[in-house]
């Protein structure tokens, strides 16, 4: 019934990822196509340097420089090169002449996304994404199609590989940060300049992406509020598993109302926090990722795998490029990304969490009761309280006696807990605020 | 840039599922129709007695006896009325108006799916059943889309609420499958008759689903192996635990290709197994389900959430019925399912795996030598033994002293080991084979 047609398409990027989906598309280009009704024709691969060793199966006739002529009659171009440009202009480009676009590129999305999509939009083209965020667990077509009839309430996600091996190293060997990201180095899981994994800048575009598909909302990255896992110490993590929890960097995107307060929109922030032990995100270990998902009708739902490797994300772009191909073959424009709720994107102020506060304190009768007191004065109820008396270098060297104690509060507003803090800070009866750790998941 | 339309969508049946479903259209149709760039209207929804006493919200001048009616002139029809007929006929007269249809009828599509399929490639309309298996998880389209460029290669799934609910307060409540099926009943986990659950037939209709989907090969539903958890009882969930895993209900989807034992085909079957502790779906409680999924380029996948409520169901129902409506906005005839590959369904026979196997023996010298022959002489190696005194209600009657071994195999083939438990329990050493249970996930 359908009539067979060759589908061009162009690989540009030659990198890990480029060369994975070039040479799966060679070796089951045939198979895939069998099951579309449409021939799928790798036509070029777009490489800085053709004459570069490169260890792939990829025939050297394939290999271009010349990206924009590879671009031009193609059905479908792949965009792996990473980074804004060139790879905004040739997205621009290969929309512009009616392909159809895939890419992994997120930091591009979370920043030129609104123009892209327009762009796509206009000429009825289709850009599809669902590599660029949890390589290839599937969660942008879930969000956008499975949940499409359903009202998200809030995602929590382990989006970042990197970060969540260093975590998993310091709870389950005992390792120091420093240790830890040594340990990511050398086995491959951290890249020699770890800045955008461990300040949370990758998890931040991600949860950009994830916020704006879940909210129909547009979610400028610079709106989402982002702390990495340089501060993390190992006595977090152990004081956070003697509390029954494990510290994972979280991507966070929520819909918040509370009449009350005024406060109606959404929030897209990164930080790391104590996850309950018996949290499925708990058991996310090593550099898997998992986005645990909850929505008002569905409820609670995890996706779990494993995070970008060449492969794993090859699997998430050949996926888009068969449903590319088969929009190709069936016809039609291509479905907009909706961002017509325009909900308000709220500061990391109007959040309301619940923390886990570690003060270093002077061990002398009537501290905790200050202490609770200024809490209470500034809006923040306290749930736990544990006292250790710290045999402290400022002790055994003749100072005053300190003790540690571990604060956990009830639900209080970031505004709140901040002016607490900054209240700690100042007392004269605290030495030093030494740990300020969210709790999400309850 | 897109026409506004009115999409007409009729609901068949007002139970639980319809009634949510036709509510949410109520109150979020606006809202979604908007994203879509159609309006959204429920037209009718088609119940067996509209003066019944119903708790919904559907206004009374909705309902209706008429089916066949309300389906003539609808674009999309929801097919929530559960059974073979009169589904299956009303399903194929709003696939042969045009109409797209949505069910979650997976009884319906394990037995009479390529007929259903066919109608609607015939047409071009499309058939969407995302809620049929998994409740609100999405699995349908991550394995039709999202993975369509990989190559799935097995699926454990915990497909079943009503089994792990039980399965689960065995493992942690301690009680017995007899006391663990009535606090299921009590707490509305299983129905009056459990059969379906118990049984396994729900989870083996999901498997022929899961399995065909991923296979792209029809597998009728009497080639899926069955087994349910009525055999299962406490001692072999506290071995198992004691051994390290934990018991569930699988739904299994397997590619096996074996050159030297000439097998190359696809199995399909349901049967309680033991799953190591640290095995992701070894954390899955309660009524939840869960869809392990492996595949060549992603890896191992795992789809969570809450198994079939009326709400979550409705939220899945929902999704395809924005995909629905999204396609009769944009145009353009359906994906047709794709069955080509149309490889060999495997009998259990074929399947290899390890098992764990307890036996009541004699306690007396030579033993353990004897029963390890048999094990060889059938092919099927050993990796763990573990043998426990017992002071068995014969033994105390002053009959001979018996033993329990609990033994671990190596991978072994399903017809080797059948064979072996079959000269088991003619051996004159062995009193009885008290259970033989399958190991996945290592």
């Amino acid at each position: 019934m359908i009539e067979y047609r060759n589908l061009r398409i162009a690989v540009l990027g030659g990198g890990s990822v480029g060369s994975q989906v070039a040479d799966q598309l060679l070796r089951h280009g045939d198979e895939l196509g069998s099951r579309i009704g449409a021939g799928l024709e790798l036509v070029g691969v777009a490489v800085r340097d053709v004459d570069a060793p490169r260890d792939t199966e990829i025939p050297r006739e394939l290999l271009t420089a010349d990206a924009e002529s590879l671009i031009l009659g193609s059905d479908i171009v792949v965009e792996l090169m990473g980074g804004i440009e060139p790879a905004r202009t040739l997205i621009l480009q290969a929309l512009n002449s009616g392909a159809d676009v895939v890419t992994a590129n997120k930091a591009l999305l979370a920043t030129h996304g609104p123009e892209l999509f327009e762009a796509a939009e206009q000429v009825g083209a289709q850009l599809y994404y669902e590599a660029a965020v949890g390589g290839a667990i599937p969660i942008i077509r879930p969000l956008r199609d499975s949940l499409a009839g359903d009202r998200v309430e809030r995602i929590l996600g382990i989006v970042n590989g990197t970060t969540n091996f260093i975590l998993d190293r310091m709870d389950r060997h005992g390792e120091s940060m420093e240790e830890a990201l040594a340990t990511a180095t050398e086995l491959g899981y951290a890249e020699a300049d770890p800045t955008a994994d461990i300040e949370g800048f990758d998890a931040a575009q991600k949860a950009a992406l994830l916020a704006s598909l879940a909210f129909h909302t547009r979610i400028p990255l610079d709106e989402v509020h982002r702390e990495g896992i340089t501060q993390v110490t190992l006595d977090d993590v152990r004081a956070a598993r003697k509390a029954g929890y494990v510290v994972k960097l979280l991507a966070i995107c929520e819909r918040i109302v509370d009449a009350a307060a005024s406060v109606d929109g959404v929030s897209a922030r990164v930080y790391p926090a104590l996850v309950p032990l018996d949290h499925p995100l708990a058991a996310v270990h090593g550099a898997n990722n998992a986005i645990f998902v909850e929505a008002e009708a569905a409820g609670p739902l995890m996706f779990y795998g494993a995070g970008a490797g060449g492969i794993q994300t090859a699997s998430a772009v050949l996926g888009d490029v068969v449903s590319a191909a088969r929009r190709h073959v069936v016809g039609g424009p291509g479905v907009a990304e909706s961002t017509n709720a325009d909900l308000t994107v709220l500061p990391i102020s109007a959040v309301t969490t619940r923390y886990q506060i570690t003060l270093q304190v002077a061990d002398e009768p009537g501290v905790l009761a200050r202490i609770a007191t200024l809490f209470s004065e500034h809006g923040v109820s306290l749930e736990t309280i544990e006292q250790s008396i710290v045999a402290s270098d400022a002790e055994q060297a003749g100072s005053a006696p300190a003790a540690t104690l571990v604060i956990g509060t009830h639900e209080a507003r970031e505004a709140d807990l901040a002016a607490t803090v900054a209240a700690l800070t100042t007392s004269t009866v605290v030495h030093s605020v030494t740990g300020v750790l969210r709790v999400e998941g309850l």
